[in-house]
């Protein structure tokens, strides 16, 4: 239940105020290079720290590889990589410790395991993303060699009552805010900015709406029924700390249609390719790619943690009334970007692999 | 990958146009006395013919027990249950046999497995959900005899531009509108039939909204991580024919929320049980639930078949003019309101099964 | 748990005195042509009532694709097959029903279900195993279209305290005593059969030893740590009814050896290809195949029912002299011969399935 | 494929020339006391350089939480435990990195990986068993809550030529031979000693049989069909690097007994409790545990690495001679002997799990 996959299959470990967080992948290929500046590179996106409205946490996310690889390229043997925790912070006072914050997992853990992590949120931090994004950066890696034109996008797209409609395309971060933001786009990236500023500011959170696009995905991948494309991808977007829903293609505002409008009409190009007119299936039909751009939106929570008096309710069951410390992020979606590539990279990789045995 | 669940696990198998459809329940506890009034009730709930805004295909759809139960109790052996196909009609005219049915699975089938199911939709038609929700009646079975007080309902909220907002507390389907649009809303019923009888009319189809609420769920379900309830609820649903979304709780409008309204507050009843004040966590806190009602919606797609003439290309990738005559529902919704339950019932089942274990 | 293999994947399902018997292959490539005649085939090698050594009970054992096939193609979808009882005869006496059966799987399906199967020994029968003769036959078809040279030929080598101790090099079976007993080794055959008729007639029942052999593997396959190739056939023919024990190359008398001995030595043949001098790994070393034939050794013991009176218990705890009744074989390594050299075509076609994404 | 299990987890990482080996339980229950002593000292029983007949390595093998426990507490979260490399000696000369050594894993690695592990067997060396003995430790802490008066008890039954066939009472190791050969009687341990002491000095090496006992170990375990408890013990067992062949019970020598003689006629003792007056089945009927102790034997082959010059094959094809240097055991099974109790405990414990959820 912390292993995600079918054959690219990787094994999370690790809690934010302990020692490390880390990653096994196994089912990874041997001979993948590990461009280790590319991985890293990919981590230092998710760093906490990066700005004023992110997470005041000092973490320098170096990761280093326990096993699987001899000078930098996978043996095929398990895949782990580890990240140390150095600004792990236990959280405080007794009192605190026994009461179950709203909207966190504190309770719901209780309940499951009968034990009260008192360190603060183990393994229901978002810190746990970590290993999804190390995990991720070496899907890409394995991806960038299987289907070199494949490409994955993902941009903040709403941040509380702000949308960003049109789909980039240069994804190119020009400014610091489109950088703290995570959108291509400048004007709504100065305006997010200013709300998420606001809210932080006022002690508060906000949610938002990430997209994500994949180009030059091969028709073909995906597995019928239960291993759908699309169902693979929800819940692996589903999986990440926060996420409310998923939609794919037309999503929630397609019901509304009719079929007529709604049917994505096939053509033939001028290189006798197939492709179709419209892209409401968003690059999925049946489950399964069928080469036009996958595109979908993943929506994401209000953060749980507000710097606010909040009455709860401890483990004895009395009502007290918390006023949090810990350093948080007013609003997730910036630093959730690249966790959404790296789980759509990861739920890809997998799906690539699949698919050559489909045949014979 | 025709395999859902980790320990109550479903393998579906069968085609539309085939013998028939099927499913065994692996991991099916012994001991369970099956119902098959009850389980054949589910399955006629969505039968096709049952009115004039569903598909006019003719099947009885009779459960038959093929293993995995003596005098009706279930052995622990794998339970397998058969409904055989009465009225498959493979695809009558070869032309079309070869074109590709617009935003149909027809092209990602053939791109996948590099051969033309020409009989029809073999897997990726709507007749395979009989499988999930033959094994979901199961599922309810065996959730009545764990968690008595435990309930699914699932109701459509949405047809076309229609809305239905309210959560119902009885949902009685009180006229023949209710019961052809599966939800207890008079009034909205009414005008959805309506409107769904128009867009029949006209050859053309529409999507729809399904909401679902599970109440009595004990804290506790769930797995963390990967195995999040409603990462595992999301994957359900959109393995689904025709879904495009998923949401929970807030969903999709909860971004826009601040965390100081959409935190939901704990308290201590006069049982000295917890509830939180508001819901927003749609009955699940970091991927476990916490005894509230657990509440998502699922958005569903027009049915790609219209009756109305669309270009398309064929197995060649000659472009051609295709005018559909198979037998479809004009909307979905109505008949996948069991089939949201049977999955939401399959996982909670699941779910259940595996909580046993997490503690000692 | 009635699943075996990752990826080329069997569900086994049915019991010996229900309906009938059958099996899910789940990942089985498109494309593979049924050879029906072929499937029936090894079908016929397992069934019972072939000769007055073998189980009186009459089936015809006729096979039937439930589905995942067009015109005898594969189409990547669950390929189910189905064998319906004919001769099913639910054990007749009340008392005998409750007392437990010596060396049978009675009284422990009773301690682990709590349920009596009163209709005899619904999935513990050997009769399950037509699932993986079916499954096999058409892991077979696909190899062979993988890798044409492969060849798996297992053989009776040991009846009670008769040994065959070579390797044949002709596999034809050319008497009417090979046929029955399984054994290319006239003689050996002969003597087998007499004694297990002399078995026979005393009411009693003996046990034998079956060797295999898979010539043209190539190196490669087998997974290294858990999954190595002797572990996974080991599991496969240690899941086989009446299975003691499993053994590779040298198996246990190897254990008495000394390494200068043991070890085999490579060298380059004059096409430059890399061969062992000896063969003591059993073509397996370090869990993968290293292209030399694998061989091993599979331990039966005597058939539990006999035809004399035999103290027990039944279900009320009270001493009883059960006198069984039911068709039984006196020995059963004949009709597992061909049970073997499925499990064996199962196992190498996942694994073949497998390396294929074990290098980029 | 470097996992084993289906609820309690384990996954294997690490290599021998590696940084360290590791090994991540999932699924491991909340609330297990992880008594450090007890770990520590399971794995000091494999450790090697305990005396002249063992390995010369030196290694401390010190075991150290990464993650999944919170003051020794087991959380639910995965439990990671991992033993740094203190004396890896990566190969030293390229002649010999490039030579395959007879009846070593390297030829078929490099087949199967297409990379050259030049550090020295890093995935397929005993080293690995590492994380399979500290996950045992902690499976034998959790079966001691579930099951006190369950023990697991494997000792040497025979190394070379030199037998010892009576199963102990005691199993105390009351002299250093007994130690050094891991076998409680003082005889064979003296002989056996000696054995593989001449062995060594000759740059020899021998094989061994391993045998194990379980008692109290409730009826009811393990799951019909492929998950045997048998088939899991075996597969377990024949992971283990060196081992040839598995069988319990009778095994191979039942084969030649009749079923009069075989069958374990059950008596109801004085408790109205059921057993078994002969215990040729091993403890297991029908893949189940029946309640009287489980035993099987296990074969080890002679250590591949020997001390002599051998011919052999280099990564070009070429023939070369080929003079090992590395550290080895002369016998693999007294440092096997823990490895076989872990396994034991792994399989056990998972099924345990399982079986809770077998019945309502």
């Amino acid at each position: 239940m912390n292993t995600l996959g079918s054959i690219f299959r990787i094994t999370s470990f690790g809690e934010s105020h302990g020692k490390g967080i880390g990653v096994i992948i196994d089912g990874c290929p041997s001979g993948i290079i590990l461009d280790m500046e590319f991985i890293q590179s990919e981590l230092d996106r998710r760093k906490p720290g990066q700005n004023r409205i992110s997470s005041q946490r000092k973490e320098s996310d170096k990761v280093e590889i326990l096993s699987g690889a001899v000078d930098f390229i996978t043996t095929g043997a398990p895949l782990t990589l580890w990240v140390r925790n150095k600004d792990a912070r236990p959280l405080d006072y007794s009192e605190i410790q026994k009461a179950f914050r709203p909207s966190h997992a504190d309770y719901t853990y209780f309940k499951k395991y009968h034990i009260r992590d008192e360190k603060g949120g183990g393994r229901s931090s978002a810190r746990e993303t970590i290993s999804r994004v190390a995990a991720g950066a070496v899907a890409r890696l394995l991806l960038r060699k299987l289907c070199p034109e494949l490409t994955i996008n993902a941009w903040v797209s709403g941040v509380g009552p702000l949308e960003y409609l049109d789909t980039p395309t240069d994804f190119s971060l020009t400014t610091d805010f489109c950088r703290a933001v995570q959108c291509p786009d400048i004007d709504f990236s100065a305006k997010a900015f200013e709300y998420i500023d606001e809210v932080r500011k006022s002690g508060d959170s906000t949610g938002g709406i990430i997209r994500c696009q994949a180009t030059g995905v091969p028709a073909g991948l995906g597995e019928p029924v239960f291993g759908k494309l699309h169902a693979l991808l929800g819940a692996a977007m589903l999986s990440i700390n926060a996420v409310k829903g998923f939609e794919y293609g037309s999503g929630f505002e397609g019901t509304k249609m009719k079929g007529s409008q709604h049917n994505d009409l096939f053509y033939s190009d001028f290189n006798k390719e197939i492709h179709t007119r419209s892209n409401f299936s968003g690059g999925i039909q049946g489950g399964i790619s069928n080469g036009e751009p996958i595109c979908f939106r993943v929506a994401f929570k209000p953060t749980a943690t507000i710097l606010q008096p909040q009455t709860t309710v401890n483990t004895e069951g009395e009502e007290v009334v918390l006023m949090p410390k810990g350093r948080h992020d007013p609003c997730v979606v910036p630093r959730a970007v690249p966790i959404v590539e790296a789980m759509t990279a990861l739920v890809l990789a997998d799906m690539f692999l699949l698919d050559r045995i489909r045949r014979i």
